[in-house]
């Protein structure tokens, strides 16, 4: 072992520790935590550096179970099944999908914890108040409510919430963001007059603000969820076979809009 | 919805069947997943349209947890944490690494199972044969046995066939991949006249083909455990700052090669 | 600087050397190249470490211009104006479009060099033969000839051949190629009592195997060429805008195979 | 071809129009294309949707060619290379290094832009004025202006920068922007009592600026330049082999940071 210490402080890191014939994650031999912890107690202990148990790995295993898939007219989905037709690897067609959950097609949950944490900062300012100040940074459109394809309701979003509520009474997690949602939503369906649900955005966000997630883990830990879709639709279509799948039968095409 | 079949039926998947306010994945509505089922579960089902459950549950699992990471080391995990200080979302830095575990980054598992079935077929053949045979084609080095850092064993590789003894003594799995994979390394150390032993891609192809993946499917969960760690890395990165972070110091340079 | 050689070592390269104030390029100081060298040209040098110029340089120009776009249908096309509604930067967009180039969708250019190759070792043994063993190894179908759309005739194909016949003439390139290819053409047509032209990717890797490339940088080249359009595309899209644009509109969907 | 308009519809673009045996791009048939125009030319056509010829065309071809590449310790550059010994085709292994020229790796060009177009926008506010209000949102450092390595300064800005005198002297741009650039560049080495010269995205930008481009076009254009040194050393190290190359050489490892 060379011992230039720059270069190796260079890549400086808290989640693995490693000599030959051993390795640490988390402060963990992994062995210990092969056959003794869960894949979903593994996903945020890795990536917060604590273990989570009881109702609240209970939890956090049901966000991650309930964003798995949204069908092949999301833009992911279908590209990572045309993906697996253009001779890549599997891994390939997956990363092909992973990567367009950007701002707009993977940023909902994210952006909801950031207004839920701004709704609980305004305290005393009111709702009203907070969100009048969080549209005018970001717009009318509040990110975890409204869905245009699920009316009236998506399905996962009340299952998801009755969730929370069984282990906020647990007493292992606040509740307080469950309460934000459904002020929101209270809020929301007075001024348009007619229901604008929270979504599996704001659902799974508020279980990862109610766990102590910082916002951008919301997105992070979506794309881990999503990414079993995307496999399971990448492997699908790679064994109904093809090859340079488009978006439309071939005997389609697209509109010249030129002179 | 407009009727035209041609359209819908150029996307076809047997993976979900949505209406408004109804999202079924395999079959099963997805309110009755969640809560219910765990992620490693889902992944299962999702991908290979079965459900898994108890010792075989237990096993998959296991796989799962134990290639989550290997260190920054591996360019898939160095690539995503470069990838976070250079002004793209997670996602997208995920994606950088994911992309990476191509067939030699991430193929040794799906190699090991195509090994493993091989041997399999051969039957009366003999080991010996075809592992011949197996070279003529491939080469020497065989997918899933040794490894040039963990000396002399790697410490996933005993615990997770462990679980697989455990596992096939209930019945729930052959115990014939097991058998095969042991017998190839009992080969090779007599060819070698040293250890060689089955390392973390041979054990979960192990496991994998006692569960009845096919090979490419080795990589495709090999991805969703290390995406974990992908995760994890670009996270922690994301929270130790710089930008445009380099392989190494910026103090160092390369070597000019050239005239 | 520090001077631990091992580390420079490990990233050696013949295509930049760099001082503070000073950047050289395959051996020519930057600043000397810029404003004298095409952007073609630079592509060459920079790839293949030599300098391209006069009627080689022009025939390389028209590979790279020929082969820009062959609109959305495309999957890298479609895909990457999906990305560009998903919330991530245009280089982003670009990648993932690029990434799809595989095998598949880029690679014929590639194998028909291969196969150029194939028939001019063959020699004596003559084309059928050539062609016999070919298939042997890789299938029926000759990668480079026919085409599911352009019939009769791929208008790019006779443009690129009459280009390589002219600077043949010049005595720039052999020009032993394009007789392959058309010999190759001329065969299937006898074959198939019908025309298999000579399509896009086999006409470009006439003249990527003229100039003397290694049959994968036909690949690299292609994909430096389509970025082009993938660009026009990606950007286009942004301007038209649209969130999370699936594959067809959204009032269709799939068709649910399942039971 | 079905006539399903609303399907076709959905795929619309001025970029390009095809049936069998015929494809326009941006209004011209490919085959007039193919053999006059130049790379560079038609990188604008395809993107901007007009020709561009003569002294423009001569300067957006030099700030094509220079940005191409800055070496193996910019981490797109890093990226490609390992991931060429991972198991990805040449299009993946740049699609790898495309993916991370975001906002910190690849923006500055487009944010230089913006800066040059406020400061434009000012007019008789001032320098010292415009300069005060992009910083209030922006931060202090302004983009396109310093350089940690290259000092004092980089020999491509002031190629640039001749090149761009001597089109305006043609009246072919309009110059302006770059006497934005050069205001900026005094204001800075006044206000920090040493030199903050231009830098590569800065001069390049003033390029972009001149000839018309939107600023997120800055960072496509950097996009299709710089894919051709990923290319150069995707390609490179794939010729000098390894496998897994990782960010250091084997023998280093990283700094545990944990408890």
């Amino acid at each position: 072992m060379t011992d230039t210490t720059d270069v190796a402080d260079w890549w400086r890191t808290k989640i693995i520790d490693m000599e030959p014939g051993r390795i640490h994650l988390r402060g963990h031999p992994v062995q210990d935590l092969i056959g003794h912890t869960s894949f979903a107690e593994m996903n945020w202990l890795m990536v917060m550096g604590t273990p989570i148990k009881g109702p609240r790995a209970h939890l956090f295993e049901a966000a991650l179970v309930s964003a798995v898939d949204h069908g092949p007219q999301a833009p992911s989905i279908a590209a990572a099944r045309m993906a697996a037709t253009c001779g890549i690897g599997l891994n390939s067609a997956m990363a092909t999908g992973l990567n367009m959950l950007g701002d707009v097609h993977g940023g909902a949950g994210e952006q909801a914890i950031a207004l839920y944490h701004h709704v609980e900062r305004a305290g005393s300012e009111g709702l009203s108040g907070a969100l009048g100040t969080w549209r005018a940074d970001h717009g009318p459109y509040l990110p975890g409510f409204g869905h245009r394809f699920h009316k009236p309701t998506d399905p996962r979003s009340p299952r998801l919430l009755h969730l929370v509520d069984d282990t906020a009474e647990t007493g292992a997690i606040p509740g307080v963001y469950a309460q934000i949602a459904r002020a929101i939503e209270a809020h929301l369906a007075q001024e348009r007059g007619k229901p604008v649900p929270l979504n599996i955005d704001g659902a799974t966000a508020v279980i990862y603000a109610e766990l102590g997630c910082p916002a951008p883990l919301a997105r992070g830990f979506f794309c881990l969820s999503r990414s079993v879709g995307i496999l399971a639709h990448a492997w699908e279509q790679t064994e109904q076979g093809g090859r340079n799948k488009g978006p439309t039968p071939p005997s389609y095409r697209w509109t010249y809009d030129g002179d």
